[in-house]
Formats: structure tokens, sequence, C-alpha cells
């Protein structure tokens, strides 16, 4: 346990210097390891983070993604088989170039992964043989490396970072668009349901696709303090890397063809990142019952020698019938530590319930139990304590929810003004709806004019009509884009 | 689903080809991966590695070690902080030493972690402060790399393999010394009565250490060949690293002091190896069921276009219910494959038990169950399914674990005359209690003279006692050890 104390800084008054001090003070991630851009993420962060990938597993493997493990390295000569994507991600690799006690020079250079696409491809076309193979769906969960030159922020930016990618290949496009439409309710049933994380879904813009892919689709969130941060994305690959990688199948008519690929990048440890933002406050974290290592901290008031063991009982009676229950409790029986102390941690730690269980609670046969999210305290019967728990537990995840939403819904603005969206992106951030002409060299001198407005692309689903000209070139606008900064 | 036949190989007749083709035909790994020492982990074998990382997590976080995610890069300066651990490591590394497209030199070698040490003391401390802070214990579940000069098998030896490495640290000696009793625990409860794989623990050798320990404790099972693989080893590391380190703690009484250290790696990419060796038969895969990602496998047989629907609608039934107790189980309604197809599928594939359902078996209110371990065939009424599933899961279960322990008491030799220990390694392989002076070149010699037998070390908890000379060189032996040929 730490002996530091909590928060010094408002959320609300400056969320940067907030930020650091929830990532520090509530152990989530240690920034002092000695290689640059790289960081410890410490128990209470991977326990978080255990959950979510198991809830996004579950829900890949529901969909019929079955996992699998490659190699971390990857050699040169793959990796320069995509000429898009070799282009886009080449800046970005760490080399293995020697190996043994002398430093022995290695024949090729080896890639650490920064993602797995050339790692994995050659082995899709050894193993995908006909239509029978198809569709062909695997995820890796794994950490890749990207040597990256943006300063780092523990969770939000690091040179190494885990996530899951799944790859996909098909018989046809429109097998492959259906995939995409997948990962997108995949993110939504994940992400949003069980993350409580709000996004919106955007077709990026040409100029800002995964380096070897038709189209990239990706979720995009808002952060406290009004820039958004990317979570996953989506890839069309088409035929670019089956074709690169010679990956073919026979079809029912015994002709052979290419496949159609997608591929999909939830980065987890980048997601906690808004998690950690969206739902904590000022005394710490507030994490969703639906990922919190511990859904329930039991504290037992103990006033004197003689009530010690019967308090501690009661405590253990119901941390068993909550674990029945299907509930993550735990006791805190620290002798060495006042429930006060303990109050200030759990809260710093983000545990969604508190009950409270005294001497005179036993007596009266009830317990209190407090709220996370809100500071709500209820007495409750003690033959009650199971389904409130179970109720204030749904209560707190539905809340967080709205929280999120009503922000992000709350920072939606509609603007063919420049000089309003400039003040927009300078005042509150958000995004803003826009009319753009879909040049790159337009999106770029708007991003220097705006101090790091950058186009989101056209928000999915929603077909929304240009009906003016570009707002900063004036030209005809193509699309009706959104612009925001960003992490 | 693969096309290819089953197994073309007899274990008894030739265990080497028929570990290469379980792990081929069962579709486990890999071995094309076109970097040397380096395989891809197939479906089938990560669902396995999941339930059994699953049930090492479990045991550990119960007996109170918090995960953790250390950067797998170490930077060349840590990695050489404790002498003999940098001697002992050195030969096996690979280094980054470039980033970014231009191939730009980084200002310190780093090495790809072949083990986590030195990337995490540093950090320990700065997290240890004092006595309160103690025991702590930490595990990261992640990958290794070792640029190793021994050829590759797949799972048994390769460049890149997964394991959880757990790293701990202790107010006093006596506390670190009871930590590796309490791996061995773990060992016994999730090796030995989870995977069903028996071994006998040693004290290994002087000579044989883990570089930079005091003591090294390591579990060995017997593989079918008669020859010996080393499953986890435990390390009790003294206060080599904390020195090297600078962990210090500050007592109750206001001393700093040194921390004592353990660490703990159970390879379970490793494990697998003896899995798929020790249980698997001449049709394939024989899975233990508390590992197997499904446990029950339900065919329809299907006789006509009437029936087809009655009987998948009983095949979901049953299904169902088991999921509702607990079990793991999967309906293939492949319509494209014949039952026998699927019967000899999914017993290459290890499944530990199979259902048939046809038309006739609903007309009499009745369902097939089928072992997968010794094939035995049971009628049983459709009320009786779930209970008589879990019997033969459980029993399946004994059974596999008394085989294999069986295996490895019937390979125990006792033996003082070195001629006869030459020609026991030789013929039948398996272990051999020896007496043995206890001198590291005396080892070597036997090993050349044996043509590979290893001194294993001394049984654990036995104390065994020397009463005669060492087999080999005459001298009065000092300790009752173990020989055998290994991986």
């Amino acid at each position: 346990m730490s002996d530091d104390k909590g928060l010094t800084v408002k959320k609300n008054e400056d969320f940067s210097q907030w930020y650091t001090q929830v990532v520090q003070k509530a152990e989530l991630a240690d920034i002092r390891y000695n290689v640059k851009g790289f960081v410890v993420f410490r128990p209470w962060a991977v326990l978080i983070m255990n959950k979510m990938f198991q809830l996004l597993e579950q829900e890949l493997e529901k969909k019929g993604h079955q996992p699998a493990l490659f190699p971390a390295l990857i050699p040169e000569s793959n990796f320069k088989k995509e000429a898009e994507h070799v282009e886009g991600f080449l800046p970005e690799v760490f080399w293995v170039t020697e190996a043994g006690g002398e430093g022995e020079k290695i024949d090729e250079r080896l890639a650490l992964r920064p993602t797995s696409e050339t790692a994995m491809y050659q082995m899709f076309a050894l193993w995908i043989r006909s239509w029978r193979d198809l569709p062909f769906k695997i995820y890796q969960r794994c950490q890749v490396w990207r040597y990256e030159g943006k300063a780092t922020r523990p969770f939000i930016r690091s040179r190494e970072f885990y996530w899951i990618e799944t790859h996909n290949a098909f018989a046809t496009l429109e097998e492959a668009e259906k995939q995409v439409q997948e990962d997108m309710e995949t993110t939504d049933n994940v992400i949003h349901k069980e993350y409580a994380i709000p996004f919106l879904f955007f077709q990026r813009p040409e100029h800002d696709k995964f380096a070897g892919a038709v189209h990239t689709y990706a979720a995009d969130t808002l952060m406290p303090d009004g820039k958004v941060l990317q979570l996953p994305s989506t890839h069309l690959l088409g035929q670019n890397f089956s074709k690169s990688f010679e990956i073919k199948f026979v079809d029912k008519n015994g002709e052979s063809k290419y496949v159609w690929q997608t591929c999909y990048g939830p980065a987890v440890s980048r997601i906690i990142a808004a998690v950690i933002s969206m739902h904590g406050d000022n005394k710490g974290l507030v994490l969703p019952p639906t990922i919190a290592p511990i859904q329930v901290i039991i504290i037992p008031i103990i006033t004197s020698k003689e009530n010690t063991e019967i308090v501690l009982a009661k405590c253990k009676e119901i941390l068993e019938s909550l674990e029945k229950a299907g509930v993550s409790p735990k006791v805190d029986a620290d002798a060495e530590r006042t429930p006060g102390w303990k109050f200030n941690y759990w809260e710093l730690k983000g545990v969604p319930l508190r009950i409270e269980i005294g001497p005179r609670d036993i007596r009266s046969g009830q317990v209190v139990i407090v709220r996370r999210d809100n500071g709500a305290k209820q007495f409750v019967k003690e033959n009650e304590v199971v389904n409130r728990v179970k109720e204030a537990l749904e209560g707190i995840q539905k809340s967080l929810s709205e929280k999120a939403y009503n922000f992000l819904n709350d920072h939606l603005y509609d603007s063919q003004d420049y000089d309003e969206v400039k003040k927009i992106l300078a005042d509150k951030g958000g995004l803003v709806r826009i009319n753009w002409c879909g040049l790159e060299e337009c999106a770029e001198e708007m991003k220097n004019e705006t101090n790091g407005g950058v186009i989101r692309g056209t928000l999915l689903g929603k077909n929304e009509e240009a009906k003016g000209n570009c707002i900063r070139c004036g030209n005809t606008s193509t699309q009706v884009v959104y612009i925001s900064k960003q992490y």
C-alpha cells in the first residue's frame, strides 16, 4: 500500500496534471523505467486491463475469431513486401541486428513487430488453400513496439503497448466489408457497453489511412480536456496484402483467387487511458463495475478488541454471500490502518462500492453501502445486501456511461465559419462538424491554423451530405467531416 | 479444418517422429516461420495454453502474487549489474541496436529480455521502502527470447517462449526459503493436479544453478523416450541481486537492510510439450479435461433430411444442459463432413469425451458417450447425461494422471555400478539414483561417457544419505543424486 496522500489537483482545473497524479498515486504505471518511451504497468492497471482483455476476447471468440501467437520478430524482407505498409511503418521500427555475447551480427535485420501483418500473412498463404478454409479469422493478444517521436504519456502514448489485433481473410469483398461492420459492433458491445466509453465511428480521410489499407475506420472518444483519443481502428485491406503475400484460395468452381482481408486493432493499454480520464474524479479513479478487479470493498469498523472477532466474522459472511452471487468483493482487514485511511485508499483505486460494517450495524442487522461515483450512502438490511449491491453496481455502470455520453454529446458542434471553428477548438475543444474539400493540403493548413485541429473523417452510417463549400479554402466541399484536436 | 489424414507413426515405435506429426496434424504449431528458432503457435495450442496460464495465475494470485508488466527491452547497463547473471545470460541475448527508417543507432544496446530480473529489480528498489512493503510478490505473464544454439523443437525448445515469472522480495532468508517451498506447492497443485504431469523436485548441483542464484530447485518430468524435460525451476537468489540493485527496506527498528529474493519460472509453452507427449496416443492428442478447450464434442448422426432438425435440436439441448453444469461442450454440426471424419478429427485434437446422438438414440431416450483415453463406450439415459459426463471427465483426469505417474515410477532405477548406469541410460532411459562425489569435472566426464547423462541433483525433502563412493571416480560420495538424459 502507498502512504502517499490523495490527489492535490482538481480534474477540471488542470486535467493534464490530474492525469499524471492519478496514474502515479493509484499505482497504475511507473514512468521511471530507464528506456525512453517505455513504462512499467503496475498490478492495479494490469488487473483492470486483464478484465478488459477478457471481455474483448470473449466477444471475438463468440464472433468466430481464434487466438494465435506469432513471433515478435519479423525479417526485414517480409516487412518490405507491401509497399505502402513499409513506407508507413518503417520510421517506427526497432531493429534487432545482433545476438549472443560477442554481439555477432544477424544475417538479416529483424523488426520488433509494430503490427503483425507481415509476420502473419506469409503463414496465411500456407494455411489457406480452399473456400473451405474461409472465412479465416485469427486474433492475437500481444504487445507491439513503435519508435515514436512524440512525447510519452503513460497509457496514452508509449513505445510499447498492449493490444489485440485480429486478421481476417474472406472469399469476397462483400464479406470483408461485413467484417468491418462486425468490428464496429464489437467495439460497441465491449468498449461502449462494458467499458462505458462512448465514441463516434469515422471513416478516415484518404490521407490518414492505415499504411496498406483501402479504407480505415476508427472510433474516437473525447477526453475531458476536449481533445480526441483514437480507440480501435478497423481496416479494409482489400487485396493489397494478399497480392504481396500470395494468399490465394480455390473457390467452389476450382478457380484460384486472392482473398480479401481486414484487420482490427483495439489497443487495451490505450483504451484504459479513456477509462481513467472519463470516469475519474477529484478523489481518484472511478471504475465501471464490469472491469473493476474488486467491485466491492468491505471495511470492518473495529472499535475495540472485544468486537474484532464478531465484526470480522460478519465481513466474511457478507463477502461469501456476494461471491456466491457472482460479485467480486474483498475485505480489507489490515489491522495497521484506520477505516478512514482505507476509505481514501480504495476511493483512489476506484472500487465502485464500499460496505462498512461495525458493531452497531451488526446489532441493528444492517450494513452501510457507499457508492464511489456519487458518494450516495444507504443503510441496507443484511438479508438485502446482495440485491442492493447488484442494483448499485448496475446503477453505477449506467450512470458512468450516461455521464460520459453526455459529455461527448455536449461537445459536438456544427459550424461553417472557420473563425468560429478556430475559437471552439481553442476554447472548449470538442468535435466540430464542417464542410471540407477533401484535399490533404487543405487539411494540413487547417491543422497549422487551428493549432492542431485534425480531420477525423466522415461519420459512419450517417451519409451526411455536404451542402456548402469547404470552410477553409472555399472550394466545393465533397464531404461533411469532423475536426478536433487529438492525442 | 485440416484434410490431412491421421498419424502414420506409432508413439512407442518412433516417439520423435510421432511428436512431429502430432504437433503438425493436430495443428498446434507451425515451424515454417522464416526466422530460425521461432515458431507460430496455432489456435488449438493457444487455447490450451490459455487454460494452463489461467490455472497458474489463479493459484499465484491466491498465494498473494500480483500481476505486472515490465518492458521487453532492457538496457545493457542494467543487464550487466549482477556479475554471474550477465555471464550466464549474455551468450543468449538478442540485441536491439537500431531504430527508425534510416536505421539510426540507439545510444545504448537494448536486450530483448531473456528473463526479467534486470528489468524489474531497479523498480523494486524504488517501490520497496519499509517492512510494510514486504513481502513483495509480483508475477509477469510474458514471452522471453533466448538466442540458443540447440536445435529447435516446437514447444520443447525455441528461441521465443511463453512463461510466467514470479519475482519476490522478503525481509528474511527464512521467508525466502518458505517461498521456495510454496513454489513447489504451486507446481504440485497446478502442474501435477491440473495438467496431470508428474515430476520429481531436485535441488540442482552447484554448477548447474541459475545464473545469479544461491540455490536452484527444479521439477523434472520424464518423457516417453526416457529423457527428462525440465519443468518450472525456482531460485533462491539470496541478496545477490538486492545488493547489485540496492533494494533495501527499513525494518521495524528503523534499520536499513537488503531484501532477500526468490524467483520462479513456469514455462507454459514448454510444459505443454509434456502434456502432448505424456498423454497422447497413436490417434493424436489426449487432453486432461482441466485444460481442454472443448471437453465434450457432440456429434449429430444425421441419416436423412427428415431427421436433421430433430437431431440438431437434441444436440443443442444436451449442449445447453452441459454448459449449465459448468462443462465446456461443442456441437460439430458441419454438414459437409461425415460423422466418421469428425470422430477422427476430434480424436486427433484430443477432446476428452465424445457424445453421439442419432435418431435411434433419440427414440430410445439415450445418447452414446465415448472416452478418448480408453475408447470406452456407454449408452446413457438422457436425464443422466450431465452426471455421467462429469464422472467420465473425472475418470479421465485421474486415469491420465495415474498412467503418467506409473510411467515415471517404472523408470526410476537404483545403481552403484557405472556400467549398469550407462546401459540403463542407453537402453531404456529414465532416472538412475547414484552416489556422486559432487565435483563438476566428474559430472562433465559422466555426461561424455554416458552419451548425455546429466546429474539432476538431490531429491528434495528426502535427505537421501550417501553410503558409498562416487560411481565414477570412486572418491567419497557426498550426495545421492539422479542422473538422466535430458531435452
